[in-house]
């Protein structure tokens, strides 16, 4: 989800991904992602506050994008359709990304510290996602409930379409959001 | 969620617990846990594998006791059915711990560390109940997603219940899966 410029940041996040992909996350060390770069730690640390955030730098952007997008969502809209519209349009953005987000997704994979700090993420994505529901009036409650539910559709959606990049995102995310209504829809809701 | 015991384990948790509402999670330290508790630090290791664990004891029980009762669920409920019934029934096995939950509760709310363990256990839990469910021949997308609204639906009830303690847990956790439900119905489904 990184955005790539040709600056310190980039160059930081490209050699740190090279160097994860080469021995492996755990063994890499922040002052070998700096030399790598031809940069000091001290530059990292003015970019990144730890190692693991080297593969989140884009989450805070993420996060902007779909807190905007939903500001700006029509107002007859659901608000679990509002967010998964949200959610659909940012994703749409990071398309062109998909080869450096299956890397990513494999490091994270192949460490526990990786995928706690992307539970945490998605955690402060699905909170961002609840206070700009709240701010369309949304109750508290439901707000809160409809951004986890949206946040568990994107993560089986993103899933997906890091198996197959040519796939429309939306077409994921719409079959996502069907497959959640109906897993919670219950004895009745599907007539089992 | 934890289970008192009058051992070592039990008095260390409460020696923990006494600990942290005096002087703040934070600034604790395993040594002064084990010294209040009248025991040596090895016997805090061989109990917890950390600081944090103290306050995640029950964690593996409380999963296990879902699993349990998921797989003892009536064949003709939904999956979410079956999950939110597990989920409730493991839950007011503790419904005696309410005091302890409530402490607990306010720990965690006062430390990023605590509130990141507590992501990973409530990911791991959703974890238990989608490999439960599969087990109920569920398929696996639907038992991922299943699992993720069941603990969605629980963690609202779960924070009602520490709120008014006096409620009926079962009426709770019904009450958060209708809204989640209406969360999640949409457009079409709300009605808006």
């Amino acid at each position: 989800m990184a955005r790539w410029e040709p600056d310190a940041k980039g160059r930081l996040q490209l050699a740190a991904l090279e160097l994860f992909r080469e021995r492996g996350y755990a063994e890499v060390t922040v002052a070998e992602i700096a030399d790598r770069a031809g940069l000091t730690k001290r530059t990292f640390f003015n970019h990144f506050a730890d190692k693991r955030e080297v593969l989140f730098a884009g989450a805070k952007d993420f996060e902007a994008s779909i807190v905007k997008h939903l500001t700006q969502a029509r107002d007859d809209l659901a608000p679990i359709d509002a967010a998964t519209a949200a959610l659909t349009r940012s994703s749409l953005e990071l398309a062109q990304y998909s080869d450096y987000a299956r890397i990513r997704r494999d490091l994270i994979a192949s460490s526990p510290e990786l995928q706690e700090r992307d539970l945490i993420k998605m955690t402060s994505l699905a909170s961002a996602i609840a206070e700009a529901l709240r701010q369309r009036h949304v109750p508290a409650r439901t707000a809160t409930l409809t951004a986890q539910a949206a946040v568990a559709v994107f993560t089986t959606a993103y899933g997906d379409w890091l198996d197959d990049s040519t796939a429309d995102f939306g077409t994921l995310m719409q079959r996502s959001l069907a497959e959640f209504r109906q897993a919670v829809g219950g004895t009745r809701g599907t007539g089992n």
